[in-house]
């Protein structure tokens, strides 16, 4: 009778906890903070994109009356950020691409701040500039960075087995050059930061859209030469992230810069041309990629060059190559990998951190490549693929231990659900360069989804405490960035204690409060700060049957939480009401409220010198089809349907994983379809709305999402993470859509009209 | 050589955490708090004082453009509220007093809700009023409320031992009437409340001034018909309290109808004119006291009556008989005494819980009739107290027991730094009524000072932070509301962990993330949250040093946390940074946050249905002499020194001990000497700073403040608590120096000059 109380919350469609504000535009945004004495911060960005700053004349902008600090690179100290710490916040000596901020102002208002802009004078010396990764590194090349002659800002190799044994044994061997285009993340809240000093004691409060507040303290402190101590960071509800939030970058510092000079809070907001001009990019790469296959359709042997454009600096883009990696070592069994890499600088933009982190990229070759292979053995991809995928228990050359894997049910279901070997056939029979042409692409995927241990600790704290009424509330060091990270560990700790989701608040944005958490990325939200939620919740109910034993007939062990209540494990009948439980233990003698703290670190482990390790607590696959038009005659590729399969471990709540992997394969289409970034000597040609094409409602394609549930062993109640999967695989199998629907190989992104329609009449752009 | 960094915070002079925000205007009190979308809240409140409403017409204000809700009793539950449920937050009926709320608008600015509020039409039918509490209770009175016909809204009766006995033991007996007025908390910050409900769930957050967050979640929760756990109550910045904030009052309720009636947050802040109109007073009452002793000097009996003016409502003021009863019974060792106590309505404006909670009062009353009877018996009146004063060890007839007791060192020192004695008996021998005169006076008291069990828990809980960089977070259920709780708590926890108060944040605003507490009340916070605080430090302590020994060859009990460092105990020799040993611990594989929670109870008792028990873990005493002048042709009284002796447990805040004792000898002043709220026909005659005299600055007497440290066993590093304490003397030293100085003795308050001139004429008013 009481049975619906007791359901399960796990697998439940449960809306996201910030949705009804959001809706109701009660949601404030960093945009609607305004603090006392606040002032107005604006950057003064170069004209140039090479060039040496000969001086810079501040002096009218100082004069003008509103005007509160006028900052150049000789006002502030010198600390470079970023990855390479190449990044000076203020340039002084050199411009080196688009976005260089080269001076900055703080006034009474923006307009005063826009007009003081206007008022300062720049005179440069233009250098010789690179557009091409590819002419870094030839002989002679205009140097960008004086410490970095080589213009190389990351350099790596990898490797596990003998390809060269690999190559001997192969029958077949394929070699291709894919190039990757520069895509940006439309966050629809724009990058912005306010700083605030605080009187006497100089502590500093910034309230910022960071994805990693607690790596954002160490750095900051870094930069400010100040103890991370008396840094406090409160994140306001944050209008998106996807990894551009995961760095610090040059408007942040300029911020604090602008405060300290000020003795104000200083609030830098971008505008959205500023957002799409200084705000990072998914990495540009060009992957040169050979593979080697036995007739029998075994996989022999790997060997990657990646040379990626690294910009006028560093920042997570030209890390990318660690998780392309893993796609290459390990998402099918190669024995025989060899990985070379290098980032260049250019004078152009730089790439961030962006969903999917180099695997869109990585996975856009290989799967294209797998596919090419497959026609050359004479076997059909899918049976390829199936072939060649991992399974659970096995351990790759690059060391991942797949404790589950779903690889081939994901192959399988996709397959199955699609008609994949049909169709494929079918449309492939009837491809040409004519009219209107349909085909059907699958590719696959391979992310870590138990986080990714990358810094000292991949862990996530959380304390939990509960009212005398059942409420709940959960502190948690996991940022929510839309994601959806507050309502999934509310839910788990429900689940735990048996009360309803109204029942919880949930914590998340202050420093000063929260726990550590490493951060929002690696898909790791829902498995790591998932588990350490769950750990807090299970000695709430520890300490709370314990209690409920004192005053029972019956065992802690033999009563559980369900429906608001403590009740009889064996048949859910009805001990107390949780909340009497709870006042009793607070009400009494030995008065005690129930508070409990957590710490979960996962048991994955650091990859050694040599790149190899199992680097997450586990790992997600996906296998996605889609079914594609192509009209020849003009270019334009349609996306009709997307069959998506994905081993999410366990579904924990339908809706979010639903959006979640729908939103991914929207991100993926936009990737592999439309969106595009065309930097012109250096200049982005379209930064606003109206030229950069995102993907609208009309054109999302139909889905048909399936979820391979492999009960993962560490994962919280099973489940993986799976915020990165549902993009990844997208635009290697639109390539291979149009590959079935045109017998033409596209090797380039975007796949735009111009470009689709350059391909088929075989002058590919 | 380390020696300064391992000095004790305790006894140093901090000051308060929450200055330099206020100092530079940056602190953002609940006035300076907007929410998007919100309305303005304004209350018409009744013409008349004793009447029946006939009728609401409302419709012209509904009417005014940018009106969103206009509400009277008819439109909203009837929940009565208050320590008797006697106060419908609008009345329907009938209006009772000044104060009375009898309709509200919700408008979108403040100026169109007091266009509207002047729109709105009440027609009322007068009915007889009373003003004098002795006439409530006279035959054939009017009734105030019909559920209480006969007036009378709280009553009743304590005894011990026999007085009958004592009186008949009693060589000399006195009886005196007292009549003490009405005065007002003035705080800075007035009144406020923010209601908001969020879309979809309905749960509530109450943007609040109180200073009882947590017993206001379940008050709310009962006058809404909501479950408690759905509502939130977040405290900005609070602008004083004294005990004005401890009940519910209608404005708040009223805030809450308008946001739910408009699903619109509703602003809702006092005027400073309607603060002193519709805020909570200091209790008037009238004190009959009889009193006897022994030619020895040996007190015997004591008899009290005592009449309180309830007025038209019952809010905590009805309940600080309770508070005085203490001190009838146990300041002194009285072997027989008897209290009756009665609270009647009457039509005047109605008091709440106050700084001191009836002991004022009380001590007014028993310390100018320790003076008259030490007179009568031709005692020196210091020696008449010493006599009589409770010593440690001692447990009263109402059941208290002064584990601890610096009272007879409190008279010593007050007596000997004043020179009390000798200059009472010069300034006595020179009394007269003409000219001007000096006079010296002293008073004594004893008040709660560890606690006080009166709600089912009488504690505080606290849940401790620490970050890789050795920052500590504190979030305490303990409310700052002007007293300095945060920098005695973030100091108590410092001296634990050896970090300076710059590693400390304190939260403690916000009920859904700090552990619960009582609220700030009975001078606990020090007390109680402080021993809460310390436990949770020791335990992040323990844990410290445990992690310690495992990486060094020391155990744990042989090291100590000093100057933010881990060190030897024997001679504070460093053994690691604390920050190193934090991120050890963090960055290990078994990787730890040091996170803890602490709950403490004191070890008080709830007192019995005799009203007998040991209600506080310790009690804090205090002997105040005071040297006044008194213009005898103009009645001004001058105070012109205090000497202060408190038995404070053990000084740890010089600073603020020394702030809360100043202010409160200040309001003590104020009491005596100036603030005054006439009410005539039931109407406050000086709602303004303009006609209410506060104490300024040159009026401030010159001090001498003594701290007893008796080292309290139970209290946090040996301290009680003394928030409520200082002011408590002030109006009885005072009394007793203007009779040392002219020989009239002054049994009513204040003494103005009016009052002071009229008695010394012999025309008392």
């Amino acid at each position: 009778m009481n049975a619906p109380q007791h359901a399960s919350l796990i697998g439940q469609r449960i809306p996201k906890m910030d949705a009804p504000e959001k809706v109701a535009g009660k949601t404030r945004y960093i945009q609607d903070l305004n603090l006392p004495g606040q002032l107005y911060g604006l950057i003064l960005r170069t004209e140039r994109v090479h060039a040496r700053i000969v001086s810079i004349d501040t002096s009218a902008a100082k004069a003008l009356p509103g005007v509160r600090a006028v900052l150049t690179a000789a006002d502030v100290p010198i600390h470079p950020i970023g990855v390479n710490k190449d990044n000076p916040p203020l340039k002084g000596d050199k411009v080196r691409c688009e976005r260089d901020e080269v001076a900055a102002v703080a006034a009474d208002s923006l307009e005063i701040a826009q007009a003081a802009i206007k008022l300062i004078k720049v005179e440069y010396e233009d250098l010789p500039p690179i557009f091409d990764p590819r002419d870094s590194i030839k002989d002679g090349a205009p140097v960008i960075h004086a410490a970095k002659p080589d213009n190389v800002a990351m350099a790596f190799d990898y490797a596990h087995g003998d390809v060269e044994r690999g190559e001997a044994e192969s029958d077949v061997v394929v070699e291709d050059e894919f190039t990757l285009h520069r895509v940006t993340h439309c966050c629809m809240g724009v990058s912005g930061v306010i700083a605030d000093f605080e009187p006497v004691s100089g502590n500093l409060t910034l309230y910022s859209n960071t994805q990693v507040p607690f790596l954002h303290k160490r750095e900051f402190a870094e930069v400010l030469g100040m103890d991370p101590s008396r840094i406090r960071i409160i994140q306001p509800p944050i209008g998106g992230g996807f990894g551009s939030k995961l760095d610090i970058y040059p408007f942040e510092p300029i911020a604090v810069y602008l405060a300290k000079a000020t003795r104000r809070p200083v609030k830098l907001i971008f505008t959205r041309e500023e957002e799409f001009i200084a705000s990072p990019t998914r990495q540009p790469a060009i992957i040169r990629l050979r593979s080697g296959a036995k007739k029998d359709g075994t996989l022999t042997f790997r060997t990657v060059d990646v040379l990626l454009d690294n910009g006028g600096y560093t920042s997570w883009g030209a890390t990318i190559p660690f998780v392309m990696m893993q796609t290459f070592s390990s998402l099918y069994r190669v024995p025989h990998c060899r990985y070379h890499t290098k980032a260049v600088y250019t004078n152009n933009p730089f790439a961030g951190s962006f969903r999917g982190y180099g695997n869109l990229q990585a996975t856009f070759a290989i799967e294209q490549q797998m596919d090419k292979m497959a026609d050359a053995l004479g076997i059909e991809p899918y049976e390829f693929r199936l072939k060649n995928a991992q399974n659970a228990g096995e351990v790759t050359g690059q060391g991942m231990h797949f404790k589950t894997c779903g690889f081939q049910d994901c192959l399988e279901t996709a397959a199955g659900r699609s008609g994949f070997v049909e169709k494929r056939k079918a449309l492939g029979a009837a491809k040409g360069l004519s009219g209107v042409r349909r085909g059907v692409g699958m590719a696959s995927m391979l992310h870590v989804g138990g986080g990714a241990k990358i810094y000292p600790s991949d862990g996530c704290g959380t304390i939990l405490k509960l009212d005398d009424f059942g409420h709940v509330t959960i502190m948690t060091g996991a940022s929510e960035i839309g994601q959806g990270s507050e309502t999934v560990l509310a839910q788990l700790v429900c689940e735990e204690l048996g009360v309803p989701m109204s029942a919880v608040t949930v914590v998340n944005n202050d420093t000063d409060i929260t726990p550590w958490d490493v951060g929002v990325h690696a898909s790791r939200t829902t498995f790591i700060a998932g588990n350490s939620a769950i750990g807090a919740a299970r000695k709430a109910k520890d300490k709370i049957l314990a209690a409920a034993a004192t005053v029972s007939n019956m065992k802690a062990e033999e009563m559980d939480l369900k429906g608001g209540n403590i009740v009889r494990a064996s048949d859910g009948e009805k001990v107390m009401p949780l909340a009497k439980m709870l006042r009793q233990l607070h009400f009494s003698d030995k008065a005690e409220l129930v508070m409990t703290t957590n710490y979960y670190e996962p048991p994955s482990v650091h990859q050694d010198k040599g790149f190899k390790g199992d680097v997450s607590a586990a790992y997600a696959w996906a296998t996605q089809v889609v079914e594609v038009e192509v009209d020849t005659d003009t270019g334009i590729v349609k996306l009709l349907k997307v069959w998506a399969a994905h081993d999410v471990g366990r579904v924990l709540n339908e809706m979010g994983i639903e959006g979640q992997i729908e939103g991914g394969i929207i991100m993926g289409q936009g990737y592999a379809l439309c969106e595009d970034m065309p930097v012109v000597e250096g200049h982005l040609v379209n930064p606003a709305f109206r030229d950069y094409k995102l993907i609208t409602a009309p054109e999302i394609p139909e889905m048909d999402i399936s979820f391979i549930e492999t009960m993962d062993g560490e994962g919280p109640q099973g489940a993986k993470g799976v915020g990165e999967a549902p993009s990844i695989c997208m635009a290697a199998a639109v390539a291979n859509a149009i590959e079935n629907a045109t017998g033409v190989r596209i090797a380039s992104l975007p796949f735009t009209p111009e470009r689709v329609y350059s391909a088929l009449k075989g002058r590919p752009l």
